[in-house]
């Protein structure tokens, strides 16, 4: 029952590929009530598709998946699922999700959507003539401080906004002893770093600041190979790595942007020594600037005001007045975890797959991201500002919305 | 099933008061399987007593609970319930707790278990002659980084402690407009900040450094009055605080500890103006030291080595390497939240209450750490170091059980 | 000639010791008009004595002293110098200080002025008999930072003052194979850590809030025994250290204090692997608090309010408001130096030396630290709070001063 | 004399104009002796010029120049002068420095040299026709720390360097209400913050990774008028800004630089909210990383090695192992200030200037800047990148210098 005693309603959930992401989606299907027991929606985890045997028996034995199916398509013409979470390696992404909505399911599919903005814009198309309701995994759009961020640069409490900043720097691939695997190999992955990071970072600057109009951008490879990976051919032999390691662009954004007239700067790197997960962005405006980054997603550095006797950074910990804060903690201080992010997505996810307004990004965000990697791409290529068109339907906060 | 397709012991819970912590543990029990499949257990909600309709709805409807009681006694009756959940106001802990031991059920309480030492010994003695375990809501001692910080202690990486201090500060209670609540009541709280937070600080330092032996302490009283709650007789009067704000205190380390010889103070204040959730300590060695601090939880600053070009703190996020933390996350950056830590502790509560080891904390550490406060009291109230008599079976990091 | 033309005064120095801090002395003597034009003082370097021809050397080939002299008696002796610096080896201080005294000299002197209260008292005794003007090398007091800290407090922007921590944590002693040297003899240093850091940080909790009105403490020594000096009849073996590594005291306030009713804990270290110079202090009061350290010593961390979105720290740098500042540096951001602050100290001591208000402190502001050291010594002893009498004459804030 | 009882070298010093900057100069001629005795250099200050008298007053009164003019030529053609230093408003820096050049003086000259390239140009053109040994007021390049992470960089600690992020952050023009100035006049200043921070910036990152080969660049200018100066022809009415307020580049490095291959991002702002003077630099290499801002000189973050258990950044306070600290502090943690770098450039300037080894900046770094900038607004107006010119003489750091 729902916390009013109604009957909740039930929407049975098939998984596709049970990794440590497949693993996170069930769990977040899993407590959703907990955190947002008015919604009256309880989920049935009915299939879930994995081509090992042993993600099979995880989906069963602790996700409490009621069958599996080695072939994802099974999950997909499963009558009793409804809507889909699409885990499976990147590769894979834009092939299922396409088959998602060509079966008429709603899908909560992890970036990147695609290896490229066509796979992206392919998958686009599918749910658009499906009609079905779409839910991408840019979960840093869910963090509270990240919200209230949004808020305050739509409240124009820090002015017009002069210029940006975002990074995401990483060093998971820092080593340049570990194997090659489909992370470093253009056919599986597409671009690298890119394709990766900043595909998380382009949807954050939309969602934050608004459509970018335009890029010019470098890349690098820099542990240029690797050593191949064990049982594979590749063994005992150095292989080429097929994509950059780093990338740096300029960024204008679109006249619709809240943004519009902004300058600045996005970077990412996968070899980053010393960051471990440095995701953030900091954000000039005529009145103020604010600081956030992944590391300490709790808090915010905001510094509002020019003048008076104590100007400068305050650090801010997310509280009961931030974006779905008090949903998860009762009072500041009170760290929330990165898995409460998925939970926030499930619920935009469920709440647009079961008829409710679409609050969350959906596969013209994802698009829209695409094409800035693309331009990106094609900037480094030639060295030239590359325009990005703006894509329908998206919800980047463009003046429109955010008035 | 567990991970391995066995067939996963199911183990009744029973909850006592269905507030905010009560639905942590409920929540923390729901999740468990995911986090530590391969315990083989499951649990089953069987019954939650409140007095609150609200509460008794809540529990059945949200938490998934499958009866309900207004008197907790039903609860601990319940031949279903195995295992029971005390999240009642404080000052009915020691009561309920020693039910529980009387109705033979393995509890997890949580603190103030008394609101005096005298309270907390009589539900230690109630749960020692019932054979019952015990686990007690000391949640921090569950950080991956608190835990790293002691495997450091133990193993000698920043030499001999010489000194520590502990520091517990929170803003809850800052507001001198905020109403007379039990909380400012002697009879309801017993002592202030040092029945609250202070609690939490001596607990944990007895789990990294070793029993406290011997204290001196002060304690204020700065926002003397506060207004009377609506609805009660105190209703447009002023009601006078009846207990500590802030608490100091000097320590000393009893000979049986890790921290022997070392020297410190332990502070506790719920009227800071700045800090949220500051509740940390800071350790010093002889070849290094270790700073850690609740409101950025997933981090530890590390100093070792008095020598070499670049000496000075590192700061250093949870990874792998550090206990539990990969049951949670896959790689370091990536935060873990607060709810987390009760999964640990629930799970340390069923493995002890099924029979397998007791890693937790129990009832002998709740005595433990109420003889601080007690012995803290006295001090304040003679102005002279007061002893601090050792609790049998309690798990503070002695030399003997780190060696 | 001054700023404006006229004539300056011009003070003739003599110097006592030709260190680390001789030399510092004599550079802020020399470069005071830059900084101070308008007082029309200017100083002459007249004498210096040191034991060490190096050391005489230095000060007429470097400093430009116009004589020098093996005996410090010669330069007191000396018609032409009407102010001493007096930075000598600790254990002479006042031994020297009493004799300038009897000279009629105003003097400068290093902390500790004594190696117990006692000494201390003497000089304070001689000082009062002669009445020359006296500064003492307290001078953390004059950090614009921790000026603006003191109006803040004084000002009641942070409310009433509840708790307050001082911390004074060095790691110059941290290296167990560092040789024996004076700093360890009780006969050259009297006590250790409390006399050095724990005198300048009782002297800065006395400027900021007022006198110290009693103290419980506790001493450790851990580096117990140091190889002996080459050169020395200890060398080849260990000799056991004689005064403590470590203090720690809890305090009251006396009722003269601006903080009267507070309480507090100050702690010192020289032993601290980790920290370099962590001298600092957390002031917390009833509206807000304040968070200083000498390692970062142009910034300050302030929160004031307990309401509103963006309660929390507030980073700011020192700025044109804070006094002092502008006679240094002209922006915010811009860094003042260690040394800037013996130029404020000089400017206070040449204006009381030539009959001009004492702004800075004075030997019973030395006494009155060396009475709370005195205590703490007594009270690691006795285990009993002891209380600090009240030094007349010292410049501690109290309600008086501050109203 | 000197340390040794030589008989030191005196070198005559002019200056033009007595702003703060000269002032800083002649300071710092004035202490040299203190911290380079060994040098054996001592300083005359001969000649002053400013055209306001209250400039020729103070210099005379306050500064210790022996006589003043109104007409800097006269400062130049006095023949007691041999060295000068070039404090005077931007836009004559250039014309002086070339009379300078004309005259055979040795000149210590302010950045930026020159309002373009071009201006920068002449006055290289005129130094080298003269012979003169030159030193730019590159100030940052002589901060402990960053010489510091030079010499990181140079031995490899870091390993390849991928990426470098700089950013010169001010809020000095962040007030659209102060008055338009000099400043923001294209006839006075040239570019905006380009000529002013940047060119600070660009050499900094020519300093410590090498020459930088190729930019692309964009501009913004949103503070876009300004109230006219009182008692000028503009008051009352508001004047259109005619520079940029923000830049931004990537820039790819020459092939001879350490950081040939490396990729990276330069931003300045003058109108930032909450930077004070983030001034700074990361710098990221396969093996580590460095962090460093001016706000906290005396510390730098620095990150080294991928593996192990405490993989993260250190805080490294600056001690006697950084080049230059020892000759300021005696021990970590006690901190240098911004005055103390001037004292060290002119250290090397007068050395340079007596015949010594030119250690600093000169004449050719400030053009080397001065064609980043130029190629920055040129590929602003393009939307192309654009080739820097590597320029002969400089003292950026290539691969041929470090190994």
């Amino acid at each position: 029952m729902t916390a009013s005693g109604e009957t909740p309603r039930t929407v049975g959930v098939g998984l596709i590929s049970v990794g440590w992401m497949g693993r996170l989606h069930s769990r977040a299907y899993s407590v959703l009530p907990f955190f947002y027991p008015e919604l009256g929606i309880r989920t049935r985890l009915v299939a879930a598709a994995d081509t090992a045997p042993a993600g099979r028996e995880y989906a069963a034995n602790v996700l409490g998946f009621e069958r599996t199916f080695a072939d994802y398509r099974d999950v997909l013409a499963d009558p009793e699922v409804e809507v889909v979470s699409i885990c499976a390696p990147n590769f894979l992404h834009a092939e299922i999700a396409v088959a998602a909505a060509e079966a008429g399911k709603p899908f909560w599919v992890e970036k990147p959507v695609g290896r490229s903005a066509i796979e992206t814009a392919a998958v686009r198309d599918a749910a658009e003539k499906a009609g079905v309701p779409t839910t991408i995994g840019f979960n840093y759009r869910h963090v509270p401080a990240v919200e209230h961020a949004r808020q305050l640069i739509n409240e124009g409490t820090i002015g017009t906004i002069t210029n940006v900043r975002g990074r995401f720097f990483g060093g998971f691939s820092s080593n340049p002893e570990d194997p090659f695997t489909w992370r470093f190999e253009r056919e599986q992955s597409g671009s690298g770093v890119l394709n990766d990071l900043m595909g998380h970072l382009a949807d954050l600057i939309h969602y934050l600041l608004g459509p970018i109009g335009s890029v010019t951008a470098v890349t690098g490879t820099y542990l240029t190979d690797r050593p191949g990976l064990k049982g594979t051919p590749h063994e005992g032999t150095r292989v080429p790595v097929q994509n950059e390691d780093y990338a740096t662009m300029l960024i204008r954004f679109d006249d619709s942007a809240v943004a519009a007239g902004a300058l600045g700067s996005l970077e990412a790197s996968r070899i980053a020594v010393g960051p471990k997960s440095e995701y953030g962005f900091e954000i000039f405006g005529t009145e103020g600037s604010l600081r956030w980054e992944f590391e300490r997603l709790n808090e915010i550095e905001i510094a509002i005001g020019r003048t008076g006797s104590h100007v400068g950074y305050t650090r801010v910990f997310a509280d009961r007045s931030f974006p779905e804060y008090d949903r998860f903690q009762p009072s500041s201080g009170t760290g929330m975890g990165y898995d409460d992010l998925k939970v926030i997505e499930a619920k935009k996810f469920l709440v647009s797959a079961t008829g409710g307004p679409a609050e969350g990004s959906n596969i013209a965000d994802a698009l829209a991201s695409a094409q800035v990697l693309s331009a990106a791409e094609e900037s480094a290529a030639s060295s030239q500002w590359v325009t990005t068109p703006v894509v329908p339907g998206n919800t980047s906060n463009t003046k429109e919305k955010s008035a």
